[in-house]
């Protein structure tokens, strides 16, 4: 079997060897417990599909008033039997009420706003944290990483955002910039649609679990919308951590991103040090490089 | 039902507007047959699967010992009852012989050859059409297409490659540059993994019916791999579309990627004009230009 793609296998093999610049795993080894925080429950959506469950966590700065009112819809179990009504292949999966349109049969909201104000972007602030990538983007000035989240920035404007990479979690609106208030969600499963950037408001994005969306049958109808409603997949339930008990939540940890460990990590995506790389792209697309997540041992 | 992304339908309202750039759909309409080129069936690969026909370009002039022995061993009916044996969510599909490993069990190959000598990037030429993005990448000097497919080049190097965006169709090997042949291939179904640029013998790219590879379950297995041989998906064939009867040819026509309407295409792309769009992003990475692909009529 020609793997071709070998990380795990080289690191343990390359480990011992002197003055070659460490994989990524092998930097990933020297983390200590300090370099991974702890990813608040109170920030996490699950979402349990008959396939399985999706772990979403939410950046608590990028768009307040959106976050709170998602997880009002998550509170007041808004989802629950409602379903992904859309998946359109390299592009996203989306979910919400398939009568939405429709004022007899569509599901109301009790507690959450319909709508909100646009939170498209943010002003920066030393209070967001931000690490910069050096790396050269095509379409923002500046990228980088806060809390974990792959952002843009733009300095001349004083603005930054939630960059539309795999995995990254948004709220749909229609035409008018205020048409979304988070009852309609979707999450990339394709290549970054960064022309989405700063077009829609991003609320996070998934940690865990993904798969279950990325290999759902797509939609053939237009914008890879289900023809039929028995196409649709139910959503059985999408909850905030801290309303799950204990037991049932998934203990995440994420690798800090403003920690030396991640500098090293991102050097090591840059020029890659496998034996199997001939070539080195001196480069790194800030969509392009996963902040390692893992599972925390109970306390 | 909040679509949020709407392409079509606002062209149709929008195509009257006065002064208004246009929209990619009504670039689009503005093409005439001379901007289409005809798919070459000898370029074709028609890979059938339970699922569904994916259908495959390759380029003629980037990886020409490559491609010649992928012919032969789709003539040879190399693949026909081996396997996709790999399904990594974000990377790659990947399909080959599951007992390529096994002297006894492998299945051998008659025509082609083994392996050859890489071919990861190819000189500058005249010769090899190239029709320039504007836009800066992250990872290559200089980015644009060249028959349809997205490349990289490097002027300073006089180098150029195919690029891994999504669809990219390569030639899987193992740590040693020259140790593919081509009886192992893989898609690319999630974001741009262009760090295996240059590390990869890149032949061609998915025209159609890469939804039946990218929703395949995930292996669970190290890097993707299916743990079980119940788990591969079988491949029933795969043949060069010169050896496939007419009736039963997929006949496609690509946009051209040297013509003027093609270069309107990017600057739709670039700057969005529908309704819907509130930011213009100004740019697009090369990887997020779809080449428009059609059915064509009947001669």
């Amino acid at each position: 079997m020609i793997t071709w793609l070998i990380i795990a296998t080289v690191a343990a093999t390359t480990a011992n060897t002197p003055n070659k610049a460490p994989t990524a795993s092998e930097v990933l080894l020297k983390a200590t417990n300090q370099d991974w925080r702890k990813v608040d429950q109170d920030q996490v959506l699950y979402m349990d599909l008959a396939q399985g469950r999706v772990v979403m966590e939410l950046h608590p700065q990028m768009a307040p008033e959106h976050i709170k009112n998602v997880k009002k819809l998550a509170r007041e179990k808004y989802w629950d039997g409602l379903a992904i009504v859309r998946a359109q292949d390299n592009y996203v999966v989306q979910w919400g009420d398939p009568h939405a349109d429709d004022k007899k049969l569509k599901k109301s909201i009790k507690t959450a706003k319909d709508t909100l104000v646009a939170e498209f972007d943010r002003s920066i602030s030393s209070l967001i944290p931000f690490t910069v990538l050096a790396d050269q983007d095509t379409y923002a000035p500046e990228v980088g990483f806060s809390l974990g989240f792959p952002v843009g920035r733009d300095p001349s404007q004083k603005k930054m955002w939630l960059a539309h990479c795999y995995g990254a979690l948004g709220v749909g609106r229609n035409v008018p910039m205020d048409s979304g208030g988070g009852a309609e969600l979707y999450v990339v499963i394709g290549h970054a649609p960064r022309h989405l950037d700063r077009n829609v408001t991003v609320i996070g994005r998934v940690l865990k679990g993904i798969e279950y969306l990325s290999t759902l049958p797509r939609g053939t109808g237009a914008l890879g919308f289900y023809e039929k409603p028995e196409q649709r997949v139910v959503i059985q339930s999408i909850r905030v951590g801290t309303n799950v008990p204990t037991k049932d939540r998934m203990e995440l940890e994420m690798l800090k991103t403003d920690s030396k460990i991640f500098a090293e990590l991102i050097e090591a995506r840059k020029n890659r040090s496998e034996e199997w790389f001939h070539y080195q792209a001196g480069h790194a697309d800030v969509c392009n490089i996963p902040v390692p997540v893992r599972e925390r041992a109970r306390d």
